[in-house]
């Protein structure tokens, strides 16, 4: 009984038809378009024997009982960014949709063990700058408090956003209930980069996702004025931050697969007729090892004092976010590992520099792995995201090829 | 019979009482502050038996009539930038009304070659962009098609703020009778650099300004998100930016007196989790050798095509602006150069980075040197900009050396 992977297809470009423009999708998490996304979503579901509800913090749980209580959970998201793809998010959901009914199918509605849908609730964070929110709240790292004062770009506050969904904002925390019984979590994603397309693969294993780094870094100099200041007496404050814009290059080429960004580098005064006097530039580094990151955070520190002293400046540090990497399960990898061969004959393992709702999943205990299937040029978060209609097929059966045997494991555990 | 410049420093502050806050002097061109300082100035001068007018341009003009119709002319600008030092400008005219006063003294009234003084109007384009507006007038170099739209901050537009100062824009060119028998043109102003007290001299004769090339330089990459996209498969526009800010250093020093400077660089998309798509630079090149500073400008074109190459990016140039150097006069520079080692026992030669409106006196084929006087800590266009008041004595003396010699030298010549 094969999973409906022609199917699924079809239902995304149905999605697509309903909830996108000609800027792209726009499923903005708490908006109009996304309620009715995941209404459009209730309605599929309708066809199955299945319990539903929010929990509260808004992620959507489908339930289908098992002989077992013991439960398998599969998901991602609806919510895009503004001016989104058609596949980011929701290609997970559709396809755990499919898997589901040949899991019913196959099983006559009641199958060994329970199996769960999640969407959850505003994976993006493109309204209120808060990604992962109610996946968050499920593993319990969510703090509501650092978040409550957060507001929209016309100034609406979460708090209200929320409420207008059905969301209370001081108890998100009981959404960590539906954690009970849950034995695995399995997510499939576009790769949103160039790596699987560049080896001519369609799909590969996700070890985990990488740890983050995200830093601001201020070096003071001395604005001076550009035609009357010889060059051995200037301190120029963006002398000093190129250095590092190159300097982060090698730094990241030491750790195989660690990545590392000056994303914006901002110059004052900032005139044509001025030596720069304070340049200001942010850092993000990324990698699947604490250890590489660690280094990697301290080597660039170091040069940026190093630079900062060669130029007569000085530099400050201020962390803007971190968060530990999260590796995924061993035996959960190697299970995805044998279902991506067995459809695509060759798999690649490789990590994830975007952050996904299983990486909280995983923080809660809970085993975890994902699938990436190969992105076109690597472009997602833009209305030209597109991946292979091959490739989609071939996801949505590896991953229900990975659901049947982590049932199994399920099972023998 | 002494010049008077122990009186001058005096007048110095008298003027800044009465033009400057606690953030320092506010004579900007075409303000109420800046028609203050002129009407202060004008006063002074009611002392004197002399002819005062504004020209086409509202330069104002002092005359003392002499025996011979040959001219001298002596000046600077009483304008400054908001938020500006004390002597920026305003030590050029009240030096030359301190020499003025002298020659006045000396020849009862009645000088052997006539004697001018000129109070350029709006030196310093602080408001409206356009520097060196009345001195260009008077030289013919300014196309006032080019400037007639432009507006200031509040979007006045200038041909309105000059009306209200008296002035017609379509007649500026008319400044040019007042080059009617010009045989020479000296000015005093503040170093704005730190070179004379690096080399702890207080004077220094000015070879000439250099020439500028101005330009916008925007190297165009790729977008990317910076968790996704591995090191080698980025076009990042700011690593080739980067390159060439630390690159034009060896070409500045290349070529000994010149400066290179990227005063502005800004980053788009611009946020901590993308690859930098798109990279605005400005560069701003500065020498006395017209050959140096087409040398330097192809060097840094070239260098920016093979970053950009490098970086699998492409690079636009667009010119800003342009000028071409202009020398003083071998002759003055060599009467300069004796007044000061007369006062100070030793001189400096060295070439202006800053724009001065001689430049513009020069073009116009009129004989001319600048003399410089130190600035401490090389800081200038600041409420902190200063000179130690033994340097402004020695100044104010040796500039009238300088216009007794030119005195001699044009009624001989």
């Amino acid at each position: 009984m094969p999973v409906e992977a022609q199917s699924a297809i079809a239902w995304l470009k149905e999605l697509r038809s309903l909830t996108a423009d000609e800027n792209g999708a726009q499923r903005v998490a708490w908006t109009p378009m996304w309620l009715k996304a995941r209404e459009w979503f209730r309605g599929k579901l309708a066809e199955l024997p299945v319990e539903h509800h929010f929990d509260a913090a808004g992620n959507s749980w489908t339930t289908l009982k098992g002989d077992s209580e013991k439960t398998l959970i599969l998901g991602s998201h609806l919510d895009s960014v503004p001016n989104g793809g058609w596949l980011d998010g929701c290609l997970g959901v559709i396809a755990a949709y499919a898997v589901l009914r040949r899991i019913h199918d196959e099983f006559k509605g009641k199958p060994p063990v329970t199996v769960r849908l999640v969407d959850w609730a505003d994976e993006e964070g493109a309204r209120f700058g808060r990604s992962l929110f109610g996946s968050s709240a499920f593993a319990g790292t969510h703090s509501i408090a650092a978040d409550r004062g957060r507001t929209d770009a016309n100034s609406t506050r979460l708090e209200d956003a929320l409420a207008a969904c059905g969301i209370k904002v001081d108890v998100i925390g009981d959404a960590q209930r539906e954690r009970a019984n849950a034995c695995a979590y399995l997510e499939l994603h576009i790769e949103q980069g160039p790596v699987l397309e560049s080896m001519g693969l369609p799909l590969a294993v996700v070890l985990g996702t990488k740890g983050v780094e995200r830093h601001a870094i201020t070096f003071h100099g001395q604005e001076a004025h550009s035609g009357s200041t010889p060059m051995n007496a200037r301190h120029d404050a963006l002398a000093a931050a190129a250095k590092l814009a190159l300097e982060i290059r090698p730094i990241a080429k030491r750790h195989a697969d660690a990545v590392c960004t000056m994303g914006s580098l901002k110059t004052f005064p900032g005139i044509v007729t001025a030596v720069v006097g304070r340049a200001e530039a942010t850092l993000d580094q990324r990698d699947l090892d604490a250890g590489n990151l660690a280094a990697m955070f301290a080597e660039a520190k170091q040069k940026s004092e190093q630079f900062a002293r060669e130029e007569g400046c000085t530099v400050e540090w201020a962390r803007i976010w971190n968060i530990e990497p999260v590796p995924f399960h061993p035996k959960l990898i190697e299970m995805a590992d044998e279902a991506i061969r067995e459809v695509a004959g060759k798999s690649h393992r490789m990590p994830s520099g975007p952050l996904h709702d299983a990486a909280e999943v995983s923080r809660a205990g809970i085993p975890t792995v994902m699938m990436f299937v190969q992105s076109l040029k690597g472009i997602s978060h833009n209305k030209i995201e597109d991946t292979r209609e091959e490739h989609l097929q071939m996801a949505v059966t590896a991953f229900d090829r990975l659901a049947a045997k982590t049932m199994k494991w399920i099972q023998s555990s």
